[in-house]
């Protein structure tokens, strides 16, 4: 059964910095917001694009060789292969996220925090 | 190169109703933006979900059997075979779709609006 997902009323319903959580599925992949503070790692995925789209706060996606930096309102497709760093400067950021099903956050299942559904 | 979307400037770049434009691309789908208002066609997707996220107005999306109301920063994933009809009744609505690459808005290539990049 198709039912709408609140952004806001989700990511209002849980604290913990980093943990991605699934709030829809959409073909094999999941829809994931995320609440962040501060600098991730350095990581890539070889298999995926992955999809950042800003709900609230600052975002920057570091490169090798340059930093996008992200506002509300604001997405960006980081292609597969490529290494990237979220990191939110300003405070906390509240990030949406499309990843593949599984995806390890991380790019690694060693050091990814696994995403659970709410 | 991965760069950033900003929704609402791509948003006010056309005017044009119930025509998808292409903002960037993740694995095989495209993230859209349309402007809507009024009554699309009933239709549905039969190989694939379709994502619907409001980034500015009102939007129905009615099945057979009922109809969710979404407002700005809610989502709904339509699930693949499933009959439904956006409709836009408080005047426009900006969205956000995510689908497959050349999917046909309308499921029927005959009756498409052919979404395009900018």
């Amino acid at each position: 059964m198709a039912e709408k997902i609140n952004l806001a009323e989700k990511l209002d319903g849980f604290s913990d910095l980093w943990a991605p959580r699934i709030v829809a599925r959409y073909n094999d992949h999941e829809v994931r917001l995320v609440r962040v503070e501060g600098e991730f790692i350095w990581h890539k995925h070889d298999d995926t694009d992955e999809l950042f789209l800003v709900i609230e706060g600052d975002l920057d996606i570091e490169f090798r060789d340059r930093t996008v930096s992200l506002k509300p309102g604001e997405l960006i497709v980081v292609p597969r292969g490529i290494e990237h760093r979220p990191v939110a400067r300003n405070g906390e950021a509240k990030l949406l996220l499309i990843d593949p099903k599984d995806m390890p956050n991380t790019g690694d299942e060693a050091t990814a925090t696994k995403a659970v559904e709410i």
